[in-house]
Parts: C-alpha cells; structure tokens; sequence
C-alpha cells in the first residue's frame, strides 16, 4: 500500500495526453521507415568537427568537469545576449539564464508563474511538450482560435477578460506544429491585449533562426514594456539537440525565481557542454553552419511541398512555411488522419496526426510532416507511400 | 501590472529559505580564500585524461548530437544497474531513469509523488536543495529526530500516525549535512515504520562509493518490498558533477510518471555526456578513479580531524564520518555559527551554519565543514585561520 498511489500520481498525470509523438519518435529507429513524424535535426548538418574541437579545447582545463553557477556559463550568457542585440533586441548578459534545452525552459517558467488551477492560454494547436509541461504544473489551458495566418486578437482580449490568464504560450516563429509565422502587426496587437489585461507572454523562439526567406520578423519581446514577454531560445535546432543547451532571457521581475526554480530542478546544465557551445560560439563557426542547415532544409521543404499535391486527396489544404521544420496538412472533411496512422505505418511512413496538438477537441482531418530529416530523394519516397493511404 | 506577481512568485518562493549555501559557494571563487562550506570535490582527483578519451571516441558519431530517449542511454542504464547487483541489489536496466544530476533525480520525485500540501518527512538536519525541492513542490516538510547517530524509530512512527505522509526523504550513507551513516539494522526499522504506515522511502545516495572504511552498508531498497524504497544515485562525487550525471532506481509503480515527468523536465540528459559516461564506464577506469579519490579525501578527513582539536573551543563536539564529505560540529552553548561566519569570512575561511539545514528552528551552535576540497597543508591552514574566531 502506498499513500501516494491514487492522489497524486493519477489526478496529475491523466491531465497528460497520451504522448504519441514519443512512440512515433521510436519509429524512426525501425530501419526503413520514413518518418515525416519527428522534429529531428538531420545530423548531417552537425557540425561535428568543430563540436569535436571546442570539447578538446574545453576540456584541457579540470575545472569544465566541477559545478558551476546556476544562471549558466557566463561567456555563453554574453554570447546569447549579443545575438539578441544584433536582432533589435538589446539584451544584459545577466537576463539570460541558460536551461537543459528550451524544455527545461517551459519547465522552470510553468514553476515560477503558474499555480495549479492558474489559466495559461495556448494557440490552438500548440507544441505538445509545452501542453504537457504546463498540464503538469497544474495549469488549465485553454485554447485561442485563430484568424487565418493570425491569433485572433478579439477572442484573446475576450479570454483574457472571462478567464483572467496568468500566460500565453506561444510560438510565433516558424510555428510547431503548423509552421505559420505572426505578422510584426500580429504580434504588436498581440502584446498590447497582454500589457491591457496583465498577462505575460512566453514566446518560445527555438526555431527563428532556420529562416528561409530572408530574416523572420523581430523578437515580441522587442516591442513590448521589460518583463511582459519571457522568450526562450535554444541551441538544438542550429548546433545540437543532443547537447540540451537553451536558456530564458528573463527579467529583473522573474529572475532571482528562475534561478532558484532552475538550482531545484537540477542545480546547473552541464558545465562541459555549456563551455564547449561557447567556446564553439567564440570560434564564428555556427553561423556558417546555420547557413548551411537553412540551405539544407529550404531545399527539403520545397521537395515536400513539390510532392504533396501528387500525394494528398483533392480538396486538401496546406502552408508554405517560411522556415522552420513543419508543413501542417489539412485533409478534406470528413477524413480522419489519425485513423489513417495505422495504414501509414504498414507503408513504413510516419507523420503525426494533428488533434493531440490540441487542449480542446479540435478536428480530426489535419496532419504534422516534418520536412528536416530526410534528403529530397527520400522525402519523394516517403511521400509515395504516403500517396495510397491518402487517396 | 502582471496577473502573476503577487499569487504565485510570492507565495510559492518565501517558503524557501535564503540560499546560504549558493552564497557561501560564490566565495570560494575569491582568491585566497579556504572555502570549508562547499561540497566541492577535488578537481585534482577528476580523471581529466579518460574524460577526453571518453568523449573524443564517442565523438566519432553524429547520433552523440542528436536527441535520445527521455530513460537515458541504454548502456549507461545497464551499467549502473549491474553496480547495483554488485553490492546486493538486484536490478533491471528498465529500472533505472537517467537524471540530470540526482537533484533533478530529487525534482523529478517530488514532482511524481507529492501533491501540494502532502507531507514529506526529512531528516534533521536534511540535505538543503531536497528541503528547496520538496517546498517548490508544494511539500509541508516535517524533520525527524534523531536518537544518536540513528533515526528515531518511534518518533518516526509517530510521526506517520500523525502525519500520513507520501515520503520520507534520507540521504542513509555519509549524510550531508552530519556525514552520519545509518546502522543495517536503523534502515531495516525505518524501512518496516514506512511498510506498516505506507509511505515511501526516498533513499538519497550519492556518497556510497566515498567510503573510507570498507564497504557502506547495503543500499536500504536491498531489505524492501519493491517500490516501498526509490533510490537516487549520482556521478558527481566519483566522476565529474559537471556532466551533470545522475539516476533514479525506479520501480515499475511509479517508472512510467517519472519518464513522463522527466521529459517535461528537460526532454532527457545531454546525450554527449551520457554516452561519454558510458564508454568511460567501459573502459574499466572509473574503480581506479574512485580508489584514488577514496584515499585522496580520507587523508583529508584524517587531517581535518587532525586539526579540530586545537581550532574548536572547549566542549565542542564532532563526528568521525566513515565516508563522504563532511564533519558535523557541535559548538558549546550559547554559541551562534551564523554570527560567527561574518568573521570567519574576514578571515578568510568559510563554513555552513547549521540553522539552515533544517526545515524547523534549530540550535544556532552547529556547523558543517567539509574536508573534501583542499589538500591537507591549505586544511590545516583554513583551521589555523578558524581558531581565532571560535576561541
């Protein structure tokens, strides 16, 4: 008999949808399968030389393998915060605290400002992991419509004002799941119903910098008053995911409670790793590298977007992303893609279906295809495939 | 204005008390200081060369870049779980979650197993980041006495009678703060009060191996039922805690919430740093690693020991710790460790008070000084400087 048993372990976790994006992840592991499910950096743009580099660098010195601060390597800080300022956003070395990955990110900001039974809005639909990381916390999402391309600003002014949100969570670069990218005036409108009504903006910004059509519109947190929008960031899109290295650009008004929360969940993000992305940024070469992981996927993305019409049912519907991993689908109604998950998968192909990205029931016909992980000639394949359980 | 100021960042956070540690820690960055407050391990000890062979071999493949599951690293798992079989603890690899250092181990249990206002019984005094932990959770935390170097049975079923708690949360090998380590036959009983009652006992072990004495007893999850004992282990004090390495010995009642809660967490632990473990752990180095380190500290801990006589006042009391890092001093009556510190510090020496550590008042006369960091001459040096502030 154990006391915890039914209350805690079963009233938190069954607010946590099923994690099918995890078991489609494990797919991609079975040899053969095209998996346009996963959010997976190809790792052929890795720049594993000069990652090898900066770790023998770091590691002539004993003290990479000690603790070391809670808000993060400080080189790393200053180098993050220079970036931000070469994007319009002027930004102190002291706002950056750097997390175990973006997660970790979402994790310690749904510590620090949500209560349980606190309302966070989310777009509908919203990145998966973020649902569940705000789900754990207590938090009740509820969803904003959206106008086209574009949040609703009407519904979220009349949201805020019925529920009276602490948050919203939002991803408004090169969006997960559906790609779209907020206008400037989006996002102004969208800032200014947040300073009205007293909430904050997380704006979690991981995939800004894989932009394919020149440079993406400025950071929210650019245009608004200091502490209303956190933004994190994170390093696993453009140099290495397997590093979990991301970081908060945080405010006097959260900080010194972002540390503790993050000292809590695992006292500091690897000193090595931290000290090897900054001695890799020291080195100018991620720049190069992003450059030619946007090629890379830009080249990807209009493979896919070459072969869905061939591949899809007439009457679908799908996004031109600007950058980013992601193309959102839209099948015909009333197709339900998660019942054909299963055919896929028979065809060795993958995608995610897209109702778990929602927090309210939301309908069945629309899909995630990640574009990133295969090379043109595979994605043709895996489409193929994909073509007779479509049509 | 901001909907989340005042609820949650206030109530939330004024539970945890002031970090004294994180700042004492800070001074040993100054120069010249003899830093007896952190628990810093010899970086002297650190095996810097099988580090940067361990890494540059796993470098040889892009998947160390890439994400990997939220359990860890297969290899490492299996690793660790046949130490576990080593010294009498049967285990299988699914068991073991790899953490981000055992204090996401400690977040990821509290997470898990404690709802808002449960109890967490701790020890008095009790590791200070658990105590910060379990309060972020949410936790009411009760100290339980102890009967010499023992935990008081009786108040402890007490206690749980009163209480009903969903833990109790023990570091039983080495203790930090005390350095104590809990008789086979003290664990069997608080193991029986936690059967009898139905709470779980969370077993915080990360000292085992520090041992300098022969072998620590028997991990307390050896003699329970399973799941009745869920332990945390760590590589920070035999390899290097700045990779950030730790695990959880789970059980299949709780394996699947903490898989769900550790990919909310930070999605999985640095997959660099887990596969440089692994092949480190291979390659046969981490036992001759640990002698070493073994010896290195106990001739610290003999020096430390060495030199309280001469530094404390009269009817000062310590322990011998068999293990570990630390020394628990008991300064006579009315002497307050905090008012000392300050003239400590101006002599260019630092401990822990005691006060801190526990989750209730507490006498003001303790304090804890590890051994670990310096070499015997810088010890007798630091106690030198001590002696005119205590005398």
């Amino acid at each position: 008999m154990f006391t915890d048993q039914l209350p805690a372990l079963s009233a938190r976790f069954t607010t946590v949808r099923p994690s099918v994006v995890r078991e489609l992840l494990a797919l991609t592991a079975r040899p053969g399968v095209i998996s346009f499910a996963g959010g997976l950096p190809a790792p052929e743009f890795f720049d594993l030389d000069g990652a090898l580099a900066a770790v023998q660098e770091v590691l002539r010195s004993r003290s990479v393998l000690q603790y070391s601060p809670s808000e993060g390597n400080p080189e790393l800080r200053a180098r993050i915060a220079e970036r931000y300022a070469a994007i319009g956003l002027p930004t102190d070395p002291e706002q950056i605290v750097i997390t175990t990955g973006s997660q970790q990110g979402l994790s310690l900001l749904a510590a620090t400002l949500v209560d349980p039974g606190d309302v966070v809005l989310v777009e509908r639909p919203s990145y998966l992991a973020a649902l569940q990381c705000f789900a754990l916390a207590g938090a009740r999402l509820i969803g904003v419509p959206s106008a086209g391309e574009s949040v609703d600003l009407e519904a979220l002014a009349d949201l805020a004002e019925r529920h009276r949100p602490k948050a919203f969570y939002i991803v408004p670069t090169f969006h997960n799941p559906t790609g779209r990218t907020l206008t400037q005036e989006n996002r102004a409108g969208i800032v200014a119903v947040a300073e009205r009504h007293g909430f904050r903006v997380i704006e979690d910004d991981p995939y800004r910098e894989l932009s394919y059509a020149g440079a993406a519109p400025a950071p929210m947190a650019a245009g608004a008053e200091p502490g209303r929008v956190i933004s994190t960031g994170s390093f696993s899109k453009i140099l290495a995911p397997g590093l979990r290295l991301g970081w908060i650009r945080t405010d006097p008004s959260i900080r010194s409670a972002v540390v503790i929360a993050k000292q809590a969940a695992d006292l500091h993000t690897s000193t090595l790793d931290q000290a090897a992305a900054a001695t890799y940024l020291a080195s100018g070469r991620l720049d190069a590298a992003i450059r030619r992981s946007r090629a890379g996927y830009a080249e990807r993305r209009d493979a896919m977007l070459a072969g869905l019409p061939a591949t899809l049912p007439d009457g679908s519907t799908w996004n031109r992303p600007d950058g980013g991993m992601f193309v959102w689908v839209t099948l015909p109604e009333p197709m339900d893609s998660a019942a054909l998950l299963g055919a896929a998968i028979d065809h060795d192909v993958a995608f995610v279906p897209g109702a778990p990205f929602h927090t309210d029931p939301a309908p069945a016909n629309t899909l995630r295809l990640s574009f990133v992980t295969y090379p043109p000639d595979r994605i043709a394949e895996g489409l193929s495939r994909l073509a007779p359980v479509f049509r």
